[in-house]
């Protein structure tokens, strides 16, 4: 790795000028810095002349939300660009295109999305996206299904398990999903106005057996090369497009874990439209269609988990015996309820929030959306075991979000 | 690997003659090829005068069982030392030293035992081992606690999951355990008085349910480094004292597999001595101690691990959270159940057998035993979602063992 160094824009812009055939040869590039993330510079590159654009992404080796004392190995780097490539060819259309990725400078080069919206913010803003549910749950059951021991060789699979070990990332999910948000930690942040409900996450017995339970999937259980941290920023959307970036958290894990990251941050913004959304009647309106949107990429990856399941599959066990995929898709359902849980309760009091609610400006506002969000969580999280249909988890997300 | 190729025996000598300060300089150094595996080589080389002795174990690039159409990765023999040489540290004085490792060879030279002799033989002749449920739980304990998530850092344990990656041996277990008993398969290998028993395998959709859910754990659930094959044929026992070999199987998957591996072959000894002990009260005698080995290896196992989490814990979530120890202990038991039953069927329909029920002389005692093997095995796969305890699972061995 003595190659490596953080890049400069100029740097950034001579590698985009070697991208043979994409920008014209004469080409006058122009290089910005657009990173919000913790853990990476993100180049943007543009050359005003052709309209053409990509996206360098190169990985720091430290994590900038604590400053350099948190390093991470830029092995993380050739993880994201080979599951951006791997989920380029489950789900064709939903990922970035990777044009190259150099190993010793940890860099990615890569389509521009600048023409869509970080799905965030435009649920912040009360944007609808009619086709989302119809996108994620394509990519949910397209790279769970052929990475898993369903859809492909199961000798193989284990060898591609190796490929994607990501101890480093993993640990920032160890860390501030499962285990931060239920005791007195230094990477905890949030406001004293909610104190009383973190110290009820740190003394609910109850809570933290299943938070244990749900941390031990995520531990032990290789069922699928995930994305690992699908949430909605995670996501680029047009009404009419969703891509799906940043897999740098990409690791054999539990299905659920995806499912559950995307329908946590519809509860979030569920949650954060107690401010966004002054009009009731609109408000409840856009809340409706969050949980429709929860129900709606539910019923479909099932639908088209169970399709590939029927159609696809090279295991002859899993063919052979009918009532274990209802059993494998209501455990999926299961733990995806429950990993929404801790991703929801984890932007609430851990060390990294969401826009969704931390930038309500208003602090009654703000809290009523934090304890709504814990509320939704915390029923999300103890549901999870009992659950037997996505209309289940909805009905306990909604009642515990209505106790005021 | 340029330089593999079976050992001579004469080659063997040459290299055990290299092994520095073990044989005295001058020794008349014999070989014997021992090996009664299907996989490997093992010599035997012995020196009569100073009565110094060691093991060669070399790995086959293929199964010897089916020929050499069945290719076998030697990369096992590299699994294989380094597992034994942690379990040595883990659990000292339960696994023959290792001497020498030489991966181009994919040669291990080891620790000489044949002052042992093989559980199963012993049991089959009616031997007590007073010390084999302490020792085999000692090092169920230490070996599975101390490389899962719980005894060391979770993030060296990928790492460690990553070096262990076993496709080719897992897929033999894959076959032989998971699918082919429970199928028309060329591997099934049964007598025709037993069809009718052998068919209803293949039709208990409830039974196919259990093993698919069974599998799935072997498949994807990366709790601990296991031996993998931990059969009463992979162990050596006297009276005093037991040794596990064998560990070519290791990789990252569930406890219970272990411990119900050992736990099975218990069971197929008390089926066999439907024949081996005439006498029906000494029979009852032997059967009780077999049962008794089992309570004890399970209830002294748990009392080790339950210490080793209280007192050798890396982990806060696991310390602080009590019922999630019980939660724990008791999957384990229930995983370890239903594989125990996996492990028994597949012994008298599959493609290998054990010596305590395929060399019973007698045609109708030897069917009586399959039949009531078979009875235990899918006992313990259907009773193994629903044991609380470990009695439980003895007493739906021992009834089914009785329904004739």
């Amino acid at each position: 790795m003595s190659k490596y160094h953080p890049l400069s824009e100029q740097e950034a812009i001579e590698i985009a000028r070697g991208i043979e055939g994409f920008f014209p040869a004469d080409a006058a590039l122009s290089s910005k810095e657009i990173g919000d993330g913790n853990l990476n510079l993100v180049f943007h590159i543009t050359d005003s002349a052709s309209g053409k654009s990509l996206i360098m992404k190169q990985a720091l080796p430290y994590a900038k939300v604590v400053g350099e004392s948190w390093p991470l190995s830029l092995d993380r780097s050739r993880i994201e660009s080979e599951a951006l490539i791997l989920q380029n060819k489950l789900a064709p259309g939903l990922v970035p295109k990777v044009y190259k990725y150099d190993p010793e400078l940890a860099l990615t080069v890569m389509e521009d999305l600048s023409d869509h919206v970080i799905m965030r913010r435009g649920l912040i803003d009360g944007t609808v996206y009619p086709k989302a549910a119809e996108h994620i749950s394509t990519f949910l059951a397209n790279t769970l299904f052929f990475t898993s021991d369903l859809g492909m060789n199961q000798q193989d699979k284990k060898v591609q398990l190796g490929k994607f070990i990501n101890p480093d990332l993993c640990k920032i999910t160890e860390d501030l999903i499962f285990d931060d948000p239920y005791t007195v930690s230094s990477n905890n942040n949030y406001e004293p106005s909610i104190e009383d409900a973190a110290e009820a996450l740190r003394t609910d017995a109850s809570l933290h057996l299943e938070v244990a339970i749900l941390r031990d999937k995520f531990l032990t259980k290789g069922e699928a090369l995930l994305h690992g941290d699908l949430h909605t920023g995670s996501i680029f959307a047009t009404p009419e497009s969703t891509k799906v970036i940043d897999p740098e958290f990409a690791y054999y894990g539990p299905m659920g874990f995806d499912v559950g990251a995307f329908i946590a941050n519809l509860f979030l913004n569920y949650a954060g439209q107690e401010h966004w959304i002054a009009d009731e009647a609109k408000r409840r309106e856009f809340r409706a269609y969050l949980t429709n949107t929860v129900r709606d990429v539910w019923t479909k990856f099932e639908a088209k988990f169970r399709a590939l399941w029927n159609e696809h599959n090279v295991d002859r066990i899993s063919r052979d015996t009918p009532a274990y995929q209802d059993f494998y898709m209501n455990r999926l359902l299961q733990d995806a309820v429950g990993f929404a849980g801790c991703k929801v309760v984890r932007r609430i009091v851990g060390l990294s929030h969401v826009a969704d609610i931390d930038t309500i400006p208003d602090a009654a506002a703000r809290e009523r959306a934090q304890r709504m969000a814990l509320r939704i969580g915390t029923a999300l999280i103890k549901a999870n075991r009992g659950v037997r249909s996505i209309e289940e988890a909805i009905d306990a997300a909604v009642t515990a979000a209505e106790q005021r």
